[in-house]
């Protein structure tokens, strides 16, 4: 079969511009789309990332007002109706959160995994570095790492968390293909673990999701890395390593969270083949 | 002699809340004041920080106006009078820059080294990780250091910068007491060689000058590290070194950036003994 990739369209959040564009800015609110992407390939249903759940999200930041926590961003908003839920857009195309046979998250940030939990037929791929870092969140991180439902307490073989709701949890570690014309690729900085996925499709460019790794087009003009980050060096050497892939596999990025890309993005049921 | 502190007063700058306040904010122009301080000591004049040179940041920052490079911090602002200037502090006291013994600087960022080239006849202290800083700063950091003009471009004996407006130049590791009941404290991660000064007085509580590991009280108390860094986590154990060397010399602590304690300091001409 031929590989088909589709973005689910996962609503919209708000967080402060001077979070989008380390030491650039502008500030003030600035409102981001959020997706996930469903790869449909001959080895099974992929998903990249799997949206924000938003009664969580709501409930930790107070009803997105501003805190007085320094670990929570300022002027945090959430926008998602039923239909941009997980199951509300694989419902798009006649399928369900069991269908899906892999779940990778760039990163596990509240934003990228808030469908995991649903997906309860999945093997689980990620960065062992993001598993540590979210089984250990230090201060700084951890308001990022606050949505872990999907993740077991403790695992009851050597003490470490493992995902409770699928048959198979694998770590990963480096730049792996994880099925033909499906490789993640090491973009950290954002957060110790995170991947980028390149995906090569019979009849386009390849698609190169970056991820939180780089925001926006913007982000890549003027190489602002996002604000929230554990390693402003590493992720400034991401964006850079980012530049570089496009290049050499003349692929298009397809940006996290880019207000200005995402109406032209195709979203489902439309697909890209 | 008795040791005796004078806090110069240096204007003050602008940049924006999320710069204040790394992920917390609130967003918006945010004003806050520049100081230098002259401690008088039995071996010699200490100065510690020189503030800003107002004449290179208004030309660095394009007239204080944004820019869309995302090295230069958005909303960055200047208001300092000539009284505000080093020469303009110093003669409040009857002294002037070339009095001045020892140069130490919290690190190199412009905002505080404004002054360092007026000191035509001191030694300059600093840590080594400064030094490397500012002699090869990576993309992130190039705007911090871009006031490098009290350090030589190349030193002819081993290729590395050194300070060519002074006899000596010596550049520190670790914890340093640099004169009796005055020590230089590492407090990394704003920059990689940061120092907080520890000042202990005949007839006072020890002032603990905290340099930008904390701009204000309001950082420590919401645990919110400085926006520009290059170590959040580093920077984040700072603010904890800063309380517990607080709690252990019961020391009073004295922000570098702070508007709501700033009213509350003597300055020049007044001090603390």
């Amino acid at each position: 079969m031929e590989t088909r990739v589709t973005l689910l369209d996962g609503g919209a959040m708000e967080q402060d511009g001077m979070l989008m564009f380390w030491m650039a800015g502008p500030s003030g609110p600035y409102r981001f789309p959020v997706y996930s992407v469903l790869i449909e390939h001959a080895e099974g249903r992929f998903l990249f990332d799997s949206g924000v759940d938003k009664a969580l999200f709501t409930r930790l930041v107070a009803g997105g007002t501003q805190t007085d926590d320094a670990n929570v961003p300022g002027a945090l908003g959430i926008f998602q109706s039923e239909r941009q839920t997980l199951p509300g857009q694989l419902d798009l195309l006649g399928l369900a959160p069991r269908d899906i046979t892999y779940v990778m998250n760039s990163h596990y940030h509240l934003d990228h995994v808030g469908g995991n939990a649903l997906c309860c037929c999945a093997t689980t791929l990620c960065h062992q570095a993001e598993l540590d870092a979210i089984n250990h969140p230090h201060p700084i991180e951890a308001f990022g790492y606050s949505d872990n439902r999907f993740l077991c307490p403790q695992s009851p073989i050597d003490g470490r968390a493992t995902d409770i709701y699928t048959p198979r949890f694998e770590a990963l570690c480096g730049d792996v293909e994880v099925a033909k014309g499906l490789t993640l690729l090491e973009t950290p900085g954002h957060t110790p673990g995170h991947y980028s996925l390149l995906v090569r499709l019979a009849r386009r460019r390849p698609m190169l999701f970056t991820g939180d790794a780089c925001y926006s087009k913007r982000n890549l003009d003027i190489m602002a890395i996002p604000g929230p980050h554990v390693d402003p060096k590493q992720a400034y050497g991401s964006l850079e390593r980012l530049k570089q892939l496009a290049d050499l596999h003349d692929a298009e990025l397809f940006y996290s969270h880019d207000r200005e890309s995402w109406p032209s993005y195709v979203k489902a049921p439309g697909s890209y083949v």
